[in-house]
């Protein structure tokens, strides 16, 4: 089941090329991966007091095509897989049905210190 | 006495109308403000882990030419006025010897939750 | 009357102090200026090809709390002023009716080259 | 070859979990391509005034260990492969020796409405 999450382009995105400046995709997909754990019932305000973050690992990014000022994007986003310690999303960003940046990107959770923890337990009920 | 601290711009910089992002400026002036406060002998990474950070209170700025991609810049700050609880500085960012940036910044020290604190004692020795 | 503009805090826009990084909420503003400027009719990727942008001249800013992350926030905009050169606006950025930014800011049209130029005329018979 | 490139972690680099936010290393790993396209005689204010942009068209990236505010970095980049229209580096993110952050990143050349073309014929002499 995906989950789709709207991004509108605005000039800070932009770089001089005229297009969105590169970097910029992992925070549009980012802002969905958060928009995705809020609908799972988790706080990452209460994990992070509790000392507990999402730590991206890995990431795997293909750019396909240059979004542009004002371009109206979504983010779509799909569960590769997860277990106890490990979870793996694969990402779209398209513009009118076309994919515009895939990636596939590894999280885990840690500690404040940087220690690997487990994934909430929430999470892993709702996924699984 | 003029702290001198240079800054190079880059892609990320830029925005799609061929110059650097409006507010980009403001990034290259903190980076000085923390070059001169690490230069104080002041540690932010441990004023952080007892809980103090500097918050900026005010911003007055004025853009008077456009930096662009690889432009060599230098930010100029100066202290205007230091009390125990407020610091004020003029930052100019400047290319070439041309101010093309310049701003009168108010920053304060503030606990964590935001509760306002006595700007540390070093550097209030160090500039009076 | 007053333009509203809902933004939503995410991880990209905090730092270490976790909060909402000072220069950030100048991209939350612009984001609403944008939104303004389509609203009015205009659209900003005809006038880049005719190679007119947007710039900024002046900010006064006052960060007057600290904005976290997951917070909707809401940017209301007014114009202040418009001149056939020269835009003035207020803006507000507010959590659950609480001011917690503000700033004016004064705009102009230039050419690529940096050459000031007249506001879009469409825009001064809306405003005006 | 290796070109090594100094970065230093400042504020606006990280985020509320204390440590650099994930996409800014795209950011450092971008400043030293730069600096090395520059050091092979490459200025792209005029490739971009003749309508040739630098674009990315993969990453694979690793995120080993979290970097901190202030953090002394270096960027170690090497050219993997270049052929005339693609070329692939390794960049690595050392803090005191260790490595941080590693990346593979695919850049090819395009035109501004985003049809790719050759590479610049001196980096092509100077690489091969």
């Amino acid at each position: 089941m995906s989950h789709v999450f709207p991004v509108r382009v605005y000039y800070e995105d932009t770089d001089m090329a005229g297009i969105v400046y590169h970097a910029n995709y992992l925070k549009f997909i980012e802002r969905a991966r958060s928009d995705w754990v809020k609908e799972q019932g988790l706080d990452q305000n209460a994990m992070r007091e509790d000392g507990i973050v999402f730590v991206v690992r890995r990431i795997e990014a293909d750019y396909l095509a240059a979004a542009k000022y004002d371009d109206a994007l979504e983010v779509v986003t799909e569960v590769r897989s997860m277990t106890g310690v490990r979870l793996v999303m694969t990402q779209e960003v398209r513009r009118a049905g076309t994919t515009v940046f895939r990636a596939e990107v590894t999280a885990v959770c840690a500690t404040l210190d940087g220690q690997p923890t487990r994934l909430p337990e929430i999470l892993r009920r709702k996924v699984n």
